[in-house]
């Protein structure tokens, strides 16, 4: 972690700049809480920026930088580096025809109600426990939802840093020393 | 206008992503405002962003997501866009050995005094003085700076609005009827 603490804001910057999607302003938000004890700590600032920086529409921005599960940048091979390795994970590049018209209906019909896209960790689920929960949190209200799209995109930080943080310096549970 | 009110929140991300500079969370933000009455209306919403948005960290790390003037990404030619065009309108692109000498020691002074860079807008000034007021600017306080950084960066916005909206939908003073 000491080189991670030792990084210039432009070069943590370059690192981390996607552990949130399109998240250059989170990471150099997130600079100025250094030094960061352990990866742990470095997870929580990007969480401390995702729950007190940012007004409520602000959040609501936060969600809308994430792409459609199985959508539009899906298909024109437009997806983050991040979020292609996350939807590869999940079995959604692999996805029926019947599927991907199911999943476009539930991306839609989310849309539509909630105005930001339906997010979930791609890693923590397979394609099938995220269509059904997608039928269940499209019954949910929008602040609910909210809450949610950021729950998750906290689980996705945390495995994004996870990658951007050599096991060898530290693993992501609080150090005991 | 009415075209830019009638895209969904992809299409308008995807076009105003760059008001602000790596600015998606911004725009996808900034969205929840809509409709806009007119040019001046979408600036002011941008502007809102910046000031009731953010906290005072996130609105630093707003600043950390400008380049630094002729700086490493000039000289590794990876400036955005609008930068590269922000550069050019003000002679950055043109400087001596000498010059590009003084502005890289004033960069480093200014980001070392300030943790992020000299912003200035590029379009309303020459390079004499650009490097004049980061002379004068290095002498302020860190939080006139940061003021006069999101002052400089709502004009920089001001300036890529008006070449986003087209002008023949609106102009950047407020519609008179």
């Amino acid at each position: 972690m000491r080189e991670v603490n030792a990084l210039n804001y432009e070069d943590f910057i370059q690192r981390f700049g996607s552990v949130l999607e399109h998240g250059t302003l989170a990471a150099a938000s997130v600079w100025s809480s250094r030094p960061f004890p352990d990866a742990f700590a470095l997870h929580g600032a990007f969480k401390a920026f995702l729950s007190s920086s940012l007004s409520a529409q602000a959040r609501e921005g936060v969600v809308r930088c994430y792409p459609d599960l199985a959508g539009r940048l899906t298909e024109e091979q437009r997806l983050t580096g991040e979020s292609l390795r996350e939807h590869k994970a999940a079995g959604l590049l692999e996805l029926t025809d019947e599927e991907k018209a199911e999943l476009g209906v539930l991306n839609s019909h989310y849309k539509e109600k909630f105005s930001f896209p339906f997010v979930i960790c791609a890693r923590e689920n397979k394609k099938q426990a995220i269509m059904s929960g997608m039928r269940t949190r499209l019954q949910n209200s929008r602040s609910e939802e909210l809450e949610n799209a950021l729950t998750e995109i906290s689980k996705i930080a945390k495995h994004r840093i996870d990658e951007l943080v050599t096991e060898k310096e530290v693993s992501l549970t609080p150090a005991k020393m």
